[in-house]
């Protein structure tokens, strides 16, 4: 067993940016209409609750708001049907979250060429007319401020289209259109409310500075005032198909985090731009929707170390995505495909969901982090995560000491665990013999197997200090509340005649 | 640790009667009134769901039957206000609940004295006119088939009085006065709808053999024709009190089998009532409500041995009781005081919750039963529970194992363990202080600390045999199930490449 | 005011077969994936609860069911996913629902074409390939059988395709290529399991009874066993279009009626198929999704008088359609669009909802059936629904009396009213000025008024017969019951000493 | 008919001071903890949503708060069980509600005598020591600071007793054990916390005026920095009685107000406490829990004139009670026995419940009060309350006109109206015979019979001005909202050419 020990002195502060619940990936918008989707977001707002969603497709045919007709005089009109707009707005809000509204993809009858994406066939030409395109996106958000109040409305972050960096998400990655797209849209938008914030470019990893760098070019040229920098985050390898599968290797995440830095330090080497907030509108580990990565308690682990680091240079991170109602690659066939989300199809939480639970938990001034833990005080105690992240030929068990400020007087150590032994779903579906098609029963009991083991143990505070122990196995991942806990007992009541297990003073 | 090994061989058929299911105790009846009562009550028909409800008080004050006026011509007069019992009754039946009706206490104004018990004051003093008594008694009835059809009624069974044999619960423990009542009682409702089934005397374990025998002779004596027998069945020492609390300790298992043995032999040697059905109308470890025993992982390893074989010799079990609203010695102080409950106040369920759950699923024929086990075949595998009694003195742990006729093929073996370690929500909240008022967080901790841990395996059967291996901890109980889990992997799924932890073969 | 008497003897009997709760309609399969849906369908069922659900798109491309692969061999290879259908079919049979199951339209990949039809671009071609689309529909059928048991599954019928009449349906309205299909379908099915029952030929009104004969002695030819006959019924003129709307005229609804009777003539005139159920699987007044008639009080007043006579010849009708979530015409823009649903979109029942509900709770031996009015013995008391059709150029109001056998006893008559003054949400939202996009509190304000007005009043039995009055107001509905109620006060209360409105012996 | 007509001019101001949402009365606390209770409470908020709760029994037995022991040394010692507190605050601030706290009644161990008041036996005597009293108080003020927080428990008001001007409440009625009792609790709660409210004297209406006076009296001589006065307000003659019941006649209203004006002048006299606030903390017409009155239309219309006058010189009113789950008089023997509710057992509104839910949305400046209306202007358009009190002897009729100041352009008049005809569920219950104990269908059915008719039709404001005209039927009590409503069509919709229902101007 590896084993780590770490010393926090009496004082001791370390920057730590928690921005875990800020926003999270969605399928396409016209997904949201769905009652499982519904059942899934609303399950992962009861326990993590992020504040804003973001995903493709508003403008796309599915959602059915953009419309022609020929008037009596024999002119081509466009007209809006916002009913579909206003349910799922409506689920949006009642659920806690605002959108970070993407602006995309084109509608069938607005564009200027047949080029999809995704076998839902998203459009991603640009307009056959910008004041087509301009008169749909003022009109949408007119809408919306009509419905839920200009206040409300223009709180809601704006991005431009999405990865127009790749051919297959903007005809030819044309950059000089994007940039045209941008500005007639960015104008639009600040025309109906000046307090919309606006931003983009919503690239991904290829060739990604050049684009920033390029892009704030353009901006200064033309003087507009940019909101925000959006891009976006991934960690994998490319993937090997294998059927109907991808599988992919992790990455250093060092890697990651210096090419997120460079990011930082392109957009403020720009005067104008310097400190403008940095979204990733999308990170995860693979970028495909059927890498079975995502279901791993390795990627639970991976995510964690994520989670402790991308608040440094950024404003939010959005993983994409919160549920596995998603059609890029078409209807999944099984319910643990190696989809994006964090909950598995028949409302099943992957490991994955417990990383963003338990950082959402981390309030209060960090006392210590490093490549295993997080910790911050937290009244008059503390919380911490730690994982345990194990990659090939490292032996997979890890003993973390940490070695505490604290009172002299009782403490409880709560502890809530989910590693491959306790809380592996996946691995309970796979025994169950990879069913397509759950049964009530089978569902439940996955939803059984999907629970943090949750345990505690009393410790005492000794000449200002105490330890905690933790012991992960592989691809562990532990929360833990360190609490004041002095014992109030009943008139009569004694543990010691109650059961030895009342009794013990630590784990094991 | 201590090793036991079983095997099973090719139809084998072992007698197993499982009543689990069949009615289940509560506190006094005009509690049912209340919601937190009613919460309780309805987590437990959803994870375990019994058949019948009984309890006490149902003609006690607080429900308000029984009334009195004075009639114009200045007679004293009875009149029936049925509103809480309809309240009471109708959300029985809307959770599958039937009532197993003990006809008791005597309300006030019907009563001849004013001896009462428990807090709550039940009067327990015959009837100061039998007319009434009767008349009280067939009004109710007759007002619960106009509610909820004769056939419906007519189905529940009617107990009279509880253990008459205490000088506590019936005034002087009279036996000839108890006999007059049954006598008045059972010829009472008998004549309201003859289908009705009738029993007595529902006493408890002090001169019980004697109360059974007298009370068999008076009935042959005054033809009676006795539908079934009861009588009641605690398992501890006289408890030790200290402050508010009785700690008792446990009796050898056997002596109590043997005593109900007893009360068998005693009826069958009555040839009219030969075969006769007994109830064991309330049983559970301890006799007192403020027993911490009753919230331990020993009380449900304990249990487990009970429902493996209170079914030899009787054809109910009714443990005492299914949640811990209840007010004999008062409200009580904190959540985990001792109480009778499968359920602690605030909704958590304690380890014994789970072994009614577990043993609820054991339908099959039974292949195995002894001491620490019981197995039943289930479709094409097995279900089964096993226990780990810990008394003191022995060795904590127990390895068992089950070689089991089984298919040349393969298995999961699904286990769900409830242990000191992994489910004993009683230390959490001692770990947490023993916190009187629980706060909401506390409440949802408890709870995800009461589940049980779920895990998987693959197994293969080879040459027509396969042996189940499961560890014990120290009051351990586990229920597992042997499932046929044949493989049916999606195009391309290859669990090899997405995580070791699919690829293993068992635990550990 | 039109003014109607009827007098029905002791022991009338009239014939009414009441089917009204066998089949209801729905827009196409994927539609029930949305929550929106659910929810509306929910409260059908709450409120009037179908038996069966039939409805479009089965193995339209967006239930994502049919895809293909190509194999390590190079062969193209086809492969089913029943991700969505187990979701839609799961909450169908949770809201109590069994499909009547239309096999269509056609995959795209599979298809001979690529002819659609509506918004959704349902193919109407045949199938490349019979073999590929037998194989479809047996894998279909097979899964089902797996997941719900083949007791279950075998008990929904089977429809073979949609209006195969119509050339926007069925390409070029083949006759012969719809004969193909039946006999390959029917085979196909039957050798899944040959206790399905299937039918066809699904027709609606366009050279209606020619396609009936000509399918009945096609299958004759081709022995082949029929389990039953499909027609579609809409009784409206062709509507004149205006903007996004179509306005169409009530037929005189014997026409229809005598075209059923000829469709029951034709099949009874083939020995083969005498007495052959009959399933109308589509009716309404207009057959287009944006006829405002829909929502009107007279749609309600006019279906009533179908369901008082469809049962007639027919084994089942299936009104086209429960709710609004459809998109034949693409999204709707605003709730009161014309829809074919009996609840408006925002979850607002429409007049005719309560024709349904109405007629539900007609259980019991008929004693009077007329164009205005059936009623049924139930109990000890009555039952009945009438209705008065108000088309241009009558009187608008309708007294109707009925004298009834009755004891010479206390009855209360109870009579919800539905009519265009009390329970008229078309109005409200018009009065409201019409809004597209519904708040929450207009959602809730015309859901209240989408109630019918519920009153009650005491008569007596006199002589045997007792006269129920009943004013009808221009397109009024009202549901009544007669009731015995002897009063049982309780003591001292007294009716004269509390308010006049107690005693008052009859409405107005 | 009787004709009113009011005229509005442009600016009129008109005082109301609306706070009919402030408190709300209820059956003793321990009832609170039962589940119909709870269900009648969360009915009421969802409609009306009180802000406070007021009741007896905080410190009766049946909450178990009081307890003795003793301890080794021999002496008795008290200790407090706050288990069932929990549970009914924790319920109440779910549901919105904070409690107006009223100290009492005494705990029978803590009691200096024996004297009970009503079948729940409350008793009503001083305490055998006012030291333990005070350590009661502040025990229990503590306890709840501890969980709810101090910011939330302090803004708690405080009320000391209820009604000790009455013998049955107070034994003998003494005043000066009264002032004492007020003196050292107002003192013990202020130094738990000097932020707590505290009020007095509680009195209802015999000899209140010198109750006022002297408690007045006393705590200026005492120097007790009184927080605010509290009194009783019922409107009804003494009832007179017959078998279970209390019939009571209404007093002419303005009596009830010149008493309470009365009240107003004796604070405002005493120049310490000039402006104090006076809370009324029971109101309702009669003063016995079996008056059929309570249940009626003619109480609803009367406690509509009651809601528009009563914040005139009152800060608070608080109609007792929310419920029926209310045992006074013991358990009441069926739903509609006269108990002060606002929804009788089983969960149906009486039209008392709706006077609050009308004028509960007065909300905006009051231009119009008489003896039949109170008017608000409400955004751009009106909101109003009218009621038609019908006493012996005058027209049952009313036609109220109101003119008022519009825009020229067209709004949409809603009206909700409650009265005999529509909106009668007493009658209804009557009509069914008067059963005592309903069936689930009798249940939904008086439900259905409970609420208002909803109407709206469209005007159209001329030359500055538009005429609301209301028909009121006898005890009608109706309110409306004028809603600027202009026209917005979809594409081709034409309501001319889809129902007459539409195009008609105004009702009737």
């Amino acid at each position: 067993m590896i084993q780590k020990h770490y010393t926090v002195s009496q004082g001791d502060l370390v920057p730590f940016h928690n921005h875990t619940c800020q926003c999270i990936g969605t399928g396409r918008m016209a997904l949201a209409l769905q009652q499982e989707y519904q059942q899934q977001l609303a399950l992962v707002q009861s326990e993590i609750g992020f504040r804003h969603i973001r995903g493709h497709g508003l403008f796309s045919d599915d959602m059915g708001i953009y419309r022609e007709y020929t008037d009596v005089s024999g002119a081509l009109r466009a007209e809006y049907c916002f009913t579909y707009l206003d349910l799922v707005m409506d689920s949006y809000l009642r659920l806690g979250l605002r959108p970070f509204l993407e602006l995309g993809f084109m509608p069938e009858k607005l564009a200027s060429g047949d080029q999809t994406i995704f076998c839902w066939k998203g459009n991603v030409t640009p307009p056959k007319s910008y004041d087509g395109w301009r008169d749909l996106v003022q009109a949408t958000l007119r809408h919306l401020m009509d419905r839920y109040g200009p206040e409300e409305v223009s709180a809601w972050p704006v991005e431009v289209w999405n990865e127009p960096n790749l051919p297959g998400f903007w005809k030819d990655a044309d950059m000089d259109e994007y940039f045209r797209l941008f500005e007639e849209t960015f104008r639009a938008v600040k025309e109906v409310d000046s307090r919309f914030r606006v931003g983009g470019p919503a690239i991904c990893g290829v060739d990604d500075q050049r684009w920033i760098r390029c892009f704030l070019e353009f901006c200064r040229e033309k003087k507009i005032p940019l909101d925000f920098v959006t891009r976006h985050h991934y960690t994998t390898e490319v993937p090997q198909t294998r059927g109907r599968y991808g599988y992919a290797r992790l990455q250093n995440p060092e890697e990651g985090f210096q090419n997120l830095e460079a990011t930082r330090q392109i957009v403020d080497s720009f005067p104008e731009y310097r400190g403008l907030p940095i979204h990733i509108t999308e990170f995860n580990t693979s970028y495909v929707p059927n890498c079975p990565l995502h279901d791993t308690n390795q990627n639970a682990a991976y995510i964690a170390g994520q989670l402790s680091r991308l608040g440094d240079v950024n404003q939010s991170y959005s993983y994409w995505t919160f549920g596995d109602i998603f059609e890029e690659f078409g209807v999944p066939f099984t319910p643990f495909h190696g989809g994006f989300g964090l909950v598995a199809n028949g409302g099943i939480p992957k490991p994955t969901f417990w990383t963003f639970r338990f950082f959402r938990d981390l309030e209060g001034d960090c006392v210590h982090r490093s490549e295993e833990a997080v910790v911050v005080r937290h009244g008059r105690g503390y919380r911490g995560v730690a994982w345990n992240l194990t990659m090939e030929g490292t032996d997979p068990r890890l003993g973390l000491q940490l070695d505490l400020p604290a009172e002299d007087s009782p403490y409880c150590l709560l502890t809530k665990t989910v590693d491959e032994q306790v809380c592996n779903p996946l691995k309970v579906w796979h025994d169950l013999g990879e069913p397509s098609s759950l049964t009530e029963g089978q569902k439940a009991l996955l939803k059984e197997a999907a629970r943090p083991l949750v345990r505690t143990c009393r410790l005492e505070g000794l000449q200002g200090r105490l330890t905690v122990e933790l012991n992960l196995e592989a691809n562990g991942l532990v929360y833990f509340e360190l609490l004041p806990a002095e014992l109030t007992p009943d008139r009569g009541y004694d543990p010691r005649l109650v059961s030895a297990s009342l009794c013990e003073g630590s784990y094991d």
